[in-house]
């Protein structure tokens, strides 16, 4: 049985069928005690023209990631009606509480947007914006980019990456997408817990879906701004809704094989860095040493790579605690 | 009249005359909530051997920090006596609660320690520990290192430093030390406001003091790790402490003319970087735009370049808020 | 299906059939780090003698609203049970954790209890204290009074109200109770979002169900006080349970025909009020403006009235966030 | 001995000395954990022209008091400098941070800004704000208009006041300013305890110096902005800053001769007020009730007052803690 | 219908079919602001030899109850597999979070493990740690023993415990193995509320099931550690596992007979405790008293005993808040 | 030279010269943001016949320390003023808003009451507190009894103690004073750092001070209140304000010779207590292990005695932190 599910109490001020370049709100209701009729209200932008396929372009997924929403808020700006054929849905910040909070989650009810799909209309407010992703908005689309970088924590290498799927039609036109992105790195993913995730949920719909790594650390920079921008372009190029040809450039394919992938810390201690990304790691290579902080003297634990490869992603603050993440090596690959 | 001051309720597990490697504590008593006789215990380490010059080796100076804390708890671990004429005193993190916090001030009494000197044996926990390397430390050392990075907030390139000072003998030993720790950029400083600050105690006891910046973000690098451990080393050899001369390689000398080196944000907004550390600017050229966070399609602050450079240092995280430094640039000598 | 629920943990003090007047407390049990067995206690009064209807009467299902408590704190304290004639259950502060805590919602769990219904016997303990009204106290009620007022962030004109409702004898009766209330203002309401309400759970059992909004800011006055304390001893005669007539004098009926009604900010800001509670507007007239905090001489933003009427409600706090209801244009009837 | 002071910290990005309308900060530097060379920016605007007193005006002494703001805001946004003769400096929220809180106090130090004067250079951030202001802008002052309400916690009958000083001729300036202010009601004031405050820094100036308190609640109205927008340009065409007379109505004089007039409640507890602001009241009579909040049936305790005179304060919010100032009652006077 | 449910996210590092000593960790991932890719590791110690039955032996499901923690942490280090004949699972900790926060309840979601059975694999972290435990550890297990003392809130005379059960064998198995365990009280439940327990869980799928209660507090002592030593030396020696016989004393069986036995206060305030744990009360007798905070002088209120037998538990801190449990009394037998 | 000090903000409802029993309170002002005119109400007693000594009776020096709080409630209460023949003046919580809150230092500045003597009339609550008794309430005492126990961290052998004094009349009658309390153990204390404490205060005055430990843990038993309550009775006899002879029982003396008595945790970790309070041991002896709490199967750190004597007091909660006070071990004498 199939229940009638309640509508979303977000509303747009936009409408997404109207030609033009429209600046709005997504309007979720949240009373609160700073606010008895209280909203959050998250930006959005439709720039349209005639008809075309539609793209929805995402950021904020995980709120202290930048490239993707500099790329967003800049290219809602800049991006005119005549240039598009077809349509350009932009969410610079779809965990927009987190966004404003500089922080992976909200800060309202500490949800990971990605791990909140499909979400509920009846739930907390980040289960609130998933429904709404889920429900009205990936149903307009035919290409999703949703930009992730490592956030305050975590730093990658900078690659654009799709997941292995079942439908190998599907997984085909996502990995040419990746390759039209045009990222100095492209991952090749197969998602192990994929549960709750907007991946899954735009995969589930049949769309093409994009996703990004673009380092991390709870920034960004000019460099990689820049790949996030060209990135876009390549992608709305790829997909016909702005006239040209993708400017692309050369890119590593990676792939993460396995578990042994994965590296995490058995210690709470000092993170001595023993290599860096990019750099080439053979297995039983010291990647990083935890120092023990109460007192000097003691020997530190080293961490060390299960497997030949490079250093992909890293912890980022100069503290670890057990259980963090620490490292993840892939391997290379020369053709997708 | 000069008052008599309290004796320091600090007290060193450690024999600062003993020859040998020491391991110990540095024990604040901190009566609190959750330990009515508590303590702050500040690891400490002494190698020694016979006569010559002390080097006093600190860290953590800022909690957020960690090039200086990782070189050094390394060095405590790993220097023998016998590769020692004279003594290292090592504190890898001087403000201890603010390094296990990893935050830039204490979480005790939010004291930032390098403004916190000359102290008071009956002030805060940081002014204790301020206190007492005005009193007991800076006293028995010769040389002085203070690490430093960008913290969590802000971006360097990799720097030693040092500042003018109005004793020009002791200025050139200073910027001859800057010059042995050969990092791959050095800067002579001249402080505008020194108040409170550790270099200014070590500097007015007559001491050779050499700081450093070595990038930042609150994380550290295995290139940046690198840097710290062979300059320490190399100042070490320069001092004649161990034996060997300084490996040193090419640096490149900075200088901050003027107030109009740094950059304030005047809104809050995410930051778009236009160029990135080590970029070459003119004066004019956009460094940042602010894209304001409330809707899309707002047009974004410039933040420009006020004189030829290039950029030194950068905010770091990708939200800014009004009054935040969001660059620096230093000009560029050739020679000192 | 219906699932077999599990009983209420919510035991009750006080015996709801026995004659007399009776002080007790619903006792919740609530474990929690600072009390492993402890409980929540919330009071509550029955005065009762002999047969006739039932009078729900409560207050504080928002915790910032005090003519409800006040009123009924007072009432319990001095109804006697010979003045009644049925019997008058007084709950005086039905979320009594934000009560106690003087904030909208739940300290506990942070949970609107108005949007909790029907509730659950192992939920979250705003649930829990639904669950019991919905399945113990509702069923007992012919007539249930609920106090609010705007709380810390809304003020509103004094009203008593009612729903429009699919049963028109159900809906006169529910009039005929807001009619006998006699406040200053009286409302007709459509609810749009009904879900999770006290209201909506009374109206669905079929009682009579009277509401009210007597001002705000989380405060309230003599004048406030008069009226909450009136209106509830007309309702109690009205009903029969107490003797004599109503004491009732002039009000005036609003009405809110649309979403036009509701004005939400856009912008963070310091709010500049152009008119008060219960002054006449024309559509297009400036409600208020929203200055921006950043700096002097910038153009504030301007509120406009959608439709003519009065001012019937408005933001409280100096400040304003972005989606947060700045202003509410109700439109006034001469007759119901 | 006078030691000589710091420098302030603080500087101003706009020339006190210059003509023409300026809008600018006061960068007063700020190292904290979030952003490591911070700093607090105070809006400040100068409005000037040619040669005539100055007038100082401020807002936000307290962050949550709101008629100062929004008609500083708005003063500094619309005056232009051919209204002027001679210079208006306009600060609408002195304790910026505590302002953008929306708090009292500063969210940093927890400082009370008007209890921190004279202030210190090298103080708290809210030290270093009366430090400027003691120093810099009060020197540069012929007129001083600093406005008050009750805040969140306290709400006031509107009026305009000054102190009894021992010159009585400067005490005269100012109480003709007050009348020329022309709020509803004027007050009198015998401060008891003035250590601290920016009145009694001004004051012992020689300054003429203006306070108001007009209503509270942490809100302000279309009507209590009327009155501080005309009592400011009241003032300054009272000083012949701005031309053309001072549009004055009555206003009712009220003195506070003692003690007596503050009640302080004993009890913790649910206030029901028995009158309301501007009521009559007579020795005896009771002014609130304070029920226990932790069951029903138990007796309130009354507040009475303690002489016949005004309702002129009272304690805000619907609870009340033990300590909290209850009510204030004034006595009215004819004539000066 | 019985929907498939998910597999556990947890992983073991440790073999539970392998011989020999191993210590190992649950890794739980647990993505966040401070760890975007971290988890919770929970300690867990194997030791195996041969076929045998398997005894699950755990702590810290409340995370402020230390005897368990201790005697645990302690046997997984020392107990040898050539001691063993069967299999002994030790996990010291169960709701890890809890116990490193050194609190009943998680601080990742205040989470009480033991109202948390079954738990769900997508749930919160307290209830996927729930869910493992009852698909993966507790299937494992011949026997279960479960330590719990009064937590920082609580103090209990030291018992071994279990419950009156349905299955009359079952129920025979648990009481002998209490009598093994030989706390120097041994207590007959009837548990009123089942929900969720960890308890119920295991007796559901047969196991048997034992559990304390040795003092409390938030401390242990010499005297409760040497308890719980003994106690499980002693099961793991009655179930076969170790060698050897229990070492027993003297125990005397206590009974909670009725609701009665639970006194809760009605008042804030500060407890003066009249009689101590172990003490005999008789009905009527009285307990405790509890004095206003606010003044002197006040008639403090009285909490009397409701039947005769002895105090069993009481409320540890000095305060005491309106509904927490005041004292338990418990009736004694002489025989089971 | 000596600087006038400013009055203390602090007044009394109570008349220190008016025989007769009063309850009262000390309101000291304090403003805050949830009460701009609040204060802080210290409740206080006063029983007075006639002439006479004065006894000065306070508890509440730490928060969180209950046996004086519920010994002087009680005497307060109890106490007629024909028992008296002069003063007692009666303060049961002393730093009241710790007391409140049940924490050591005071929740509103941090402050350790007994480390901030002499006070400052201008300083933080606590401060302003200290200087009350230090100028106010101090001089008119000839006795002085400040009951401390251990708090919820430290755990203590029940004892009275008096300071060894430079002079030895003062020092004798302080402990006669001890001797006439008779509490289970007597201490006579050389206070290596008396900087701050209310001891010190009481002492230079010339005062008569006795001061307590009475068990610990953040609560009270029937047993410890038992000692608290004959014990100030005993005193009070002893000075000849109440009639009759003390009620004195054995007592054993206790000495902490050296600094040797002290031991501190070097490791975090789970206490393992290897011996209770009250129990023999000698040098070299294990008091307590410390576990880690990162993995099992880990060897403790053995924390041993360095002298031999009795246990006198320890660490109380479950986890140690590095730095905490682990255990005390005092010598044991027969005689004075």
């Amino acid at each position: 049985m199939t229940p009638v599910q309640r509508p979303s109490p977000i509303t747009a001020s936009v409408d997404f069928e109207a030609d033009g370049v429209q600046h709005g709100f997504l309007r979720l209701p949240y009373s609160r005690d700073d606010s008895a009729w209280g909203s959050v209200m998250i930006p959005i932008a439709v720039i349209k023209r005639g008809n075309g396929p539609t793209a929805l372009l995402t950021g904020g997924n995980h709120g202290d990631e930048y490239e993707g929403p500099v790329a967003l808020f800049d290219l809602a700006r800049t991006l005119r009606a005549d240039q598009v054929q077809g349509r350009v849905i932009i969410v610079p910040a779809m965990n927009y509480p987190a966004f404003r909070a500089g922080t992976r989650t909200s800060p309202i009810d500490r949800g990971n947007l990605n791990r909140s799909f499909p979400g509920r209309p009846d739930g907390t407010v980040t289960e609130k914006i998933a429904d709404y992703f889920q429900r009205t908005l990936l149903p307009l689309a035919d290409l999703v980019l949703d930009f992730h970088s490592g956030g305050r924590t975590l730093d990658f290498l900078p690659y654009a990456a799709a997941h292995e799927l079942p439908d190998k039609a599907q997984e085909k036109r996502c990995f040419d997408a990746v390759a039209a992105f045009s990222a100095p790195y492209s991952m090749k993913m197969i998602e192990i817990d994929a549960v709750g995730m907007y991946d899954t949920a735009a995969e589930d719909l049949g769309k093409v879906f994009v996703t990004t790594e673009l380092s991390g650390g709870g920034t960004s920079t000019a460099k990689t701004v820049g790949i996030a921008k060209r990135g876009t372009m390549n992608l709305l190029k790829h997909a016909g809704i702005v006239a040209g040809a993708p400017e692309t450039g050369p890119t590593r394919w990676l792939d993460m094989p396995s578990g042994d992938c994965f590296g995490f810390a058995e210690d709470d201690g000092l993170v001595e860095p023993c290599i860096d990304l990019g750099d080439r790691v053979r297995a039983g290579d010291v990647i990083a040493r935890i120092h023990p902080l109460g007192r000097t003297g003691q020997t530190p634990t080293e961490h060390r790579a299960a497997l030949d490869g490079v250093l992909a992603a890293r912890h980022f603050p100069g503290l670890v605690k057990t259980g963090d993440c620490l490292a993840v090596v892939a391997t290379v690959e020369d053709t997708i």
